[in-house]
C-alpha cells in the first residue's frame, strides 16, 4: 500500500487530496495518512496542505525495488529486486535465490551488509545509505572458465556509469577494481555454481563506495565518489546507469561468446597496461610489465626474462596505485 | 553398537561367545544376539553353534562406513565416509555438506540413487546392490577453468581400478566416460562452487556399473563390469582401488597444478584419440579427427578444413563406439 500511495503522488506533480487517493486505492483516509507518515519517515519530503491534500517534494536517496524499478526501462536485469534494509551479504542472498530457481536478471540489493565479501576472502565494509550493494543473478550458457570474461565486461560497464553518472575519470585496475585518482572506488566479486559443461548460475556482486565521507585508517586506499568529486549522488541513477549499459553488452557478450568486440573499450579504461605490477601468484611473487589484454580476458605480461606471460587470476598490484608505489 | 559387534567378529577368525562380545563391549548379550540378527539381515552370514558362539563367514557387497574404512589405508580421500541405504542424488548430499564446511576427502556414497544425475542435465540410473554411485568433495586450491583437469585424473584413475580389480580392457572416452567393450560402464559429473580467484569446492560424482545383469532398452549403449566379464565383484574393492590410485596422483597434481605427468597415462587409456569424432557444441556440429590432449586437458582436433581446434567441453561421439558407426 505505501508504495501505490507512492506512485499515486509520483504520477501528479501538483496537490491530491487524501480524500481522491483513498477513494482510488479503495482505503481508509487513516490508512492513507499512516502510509503518508512511513514515507515521510524514509525520508521522502510531502508537503501537507489543508484542503489540498499532498504533494511530492523531493525523494531520498533510497535504492528500493519500487525506487530502482520506476526508472529502469530494461527487459531483464532487474526486472525482478529483491531489495533489504540489511542483508548479512548479498552475494549470499542471491545464491540462496539462485538455487531455488531465480530467475536470470534477478537483482538482490541492500542498503547495508553486515558481512560483506570481497575477493579473496576478504570482508567489504558495506555502511548504511551510502553505497550500492548488489548482486546479480545470471544463467548465461558458458563454460566455468569463461565466467572470467562476464566480470570484466561488468566492470567495464560500471567504470563507465560511474563515469557518466559523475563525470569521474574512473579506471579499470584489471580484472575489475574501480579506481578513482588511484584509489578502489568498487570492487566486483564473481561467484558460480557450474558444472564442467556449463555454468549454473553466476553471482556478480558489485560494491560502489558511492557517498561515504571517510574511511577508517584500515582502509588507506579506499575512496569514494563522493569524496573525489565532493557531490553526493542518488545511488539509484548508477544502478540504473550500470544495468541498462550491462543489459546491452552482456546480451550481446551471450550471442557472441567473446569479449573480443569489448576489448578495446576495456583495455582503453584500463589503468592496468602499460605499467608496471607486482604479481601475487600461487607460486610466489614477481614483477613484470603488464602488455595487453587477451581474447580469453587474461593479462598478458612481461617478466623480468623477457618471457611473455598470461595471467589469469590472482592479486596484481600496479606500480603507481594502492600501496605499490 | 552393530558395527562394533562387525569390527569384533572380524577380528577373530574362530568363534566367540556372545558372553565374551558382551562384556567386552559393555552391553547386554541380548543387545548382541540382536546387533547379530541386524548383521544377518544386512547378508552378512554369521554361523552361531551352541556353547562355541558367533563366526563371521562372509561378508556381502555392501559399501557402508565400516566396509570400506576397514579396507582403505589412505589419509584423506574417504577418512569421512557418509553411506546411505538411499540418497536423491550423491552429488546433492555432497553439495549440502560441503556448503556446511564438510572437509577435503570426504566421500558420499549410497546403494541406490533416487534421481541419479548425469552430464549435460541426463538422469543416471542408479539401482540398489549394482553400482558404485559415490561423490567426493574436493578443496584444491585451483581456479574454475583447471577444474577439468582435475576430472580427466579421476577419469584415468577409474580407468585403471577397474582395469586392476575386474582385468577388463576399460578406456576411457574424453573427457571421462569409461567404457569396456565399446559401451559405457562409468560416468563422472563434476561440479563446483567457485570464485574466479578459485574453486570454492569441487564435487567429483561417479557412478560406475558394477553386477546389473541387463539394461532397458532405453540405455543401449550401457553395459556394466560383470556383463562384460561374467563375474560379478564385490563394489568396495573398486572403491578401495579408485580411492588409493587417486589419493595418490590428487596430492601430485596438487603441487604440480598441471596434468602433464598424467597425461600419457590418459593418452594410451583414450579411446577417442586417433579416431573420427562428432562434436556438439554450442554453435552446431562438425565431425573432426581427434589428435591429441593439450596440457589444459582440452581435445585438440583437425576439422574438414584441416584446422586445428581446441574443444574444451560439449558432447563428443566416437565413431565406432556408442551410436555413431
Amino acid at each position: 500500500m505505501k508504495d501505490k500511495v507512492l506512485a499515486f503522488l509520483k504520477e501528479h506533480n501538483d496537490y491530491i487530496s487524501g480524500e481522491e487517493i483513498s477513494i482510488k486505492l479503495g482505503v481508509t483516509r487513516a490508512s492513507i495518512w499512516k502510509n503518508i507518515n512511513k514515507l515521510k519517515e524514509e525520508g521522502y519530503q510531502i508537503e501537507s496542505a489543508t484542503k489540498r491534500g499532498y504533494r511530492l517534494i523531493d525523494t531520498p536517496d533510497v535504492i528500493t525495488e519500487s525506487e530502482i524499478s520506476s526508472i529502469i526501462n530494461i527487459h531483464i536485469l532487474g526486472k525482478k529486486i529483491h531489495y533489504y534494509d540489511k542483508v548479512d551479504s548479498t552475494n549470499e542472498t542471491a545464491k540462496l535465490l539462485a538455487r531455488k530457481g531465480a530467475e536470470e536478471g534477478t537483482l538482490v540489493i541492500a542498503d547495508r551488509q553486515l558481512m560483506g565479501k570481497g575477493r579473496l576472502g576478504k570482508t567489504w565494509d558495506s555502511p548504511s545509505g551510502t553505497g550500492i550493494w548488489m548482486s546479480l543473478i545470471l544463467r548465461p550458457k558458458i563454460t566455468p572458465g569463461q565466467a572470467s570474461q562476464l566480470t570484466l565486461l561488468a566492470g567495464l560497464n560500471m567504470c563507465e556509469a560511474i563515469g557518466r553518472v559523475t563525470g569521474l575519470d574512473s579506471q579499470i585496475k584489471w580484472p575489475n577494481d574501480i579506481v578513482v585518482n588511484g584509489k578502489k572506488a568498487c570492487g566486483i566479486l564473481t561467484e558460480m555454481s557450474a558444472e564442467l559443461d556449463g555454468v549454473n548460475y553466476i553471482i556478480l556482486g558489485i560494491g560502489v563506495n558511492v557517498n561515504m565521507k571517510s574511511f577508517g585508517e584500515d582502509l588507506p586506499h579506499a575512496t569514494s565518489l563522493a569524496l573525489e568529486s565532493g557531490k553526493t549522488y542518488l545511488r539509484r541513477y548508477i544502478v540504473k546507469e550500470f544495468l541498462q549499459l550491462f543489459e546491452t553488452d552482456y546480451m550481446r557478450y551471450k550471442d557472441e561468446k567473446s569479449i573480443v568486440v569489448f576489448l578495446e573499450r576495456y583495455k582503453k579504461n584500463c589503468i592496468t597496461l602499460n605499467h608496471d605490477i607486482k604479481i601475487i601468484a600461487s607460486d610466489g611473487e614477481y614483477i613484470a610489465y603488464a602488455k595487453d589484454i587477451a581474447a580469453d580476458g587474461s593479462l598478458i605480461v612481461i617478466d623480468d626474462n623477457k618471457q611473455e606471460r598470461s595471467v589469469f587470476s590472482g592479486e596484481v598490484s600496479v606500480r603507481g596505485i594502492y600501496d605499490y608505489i
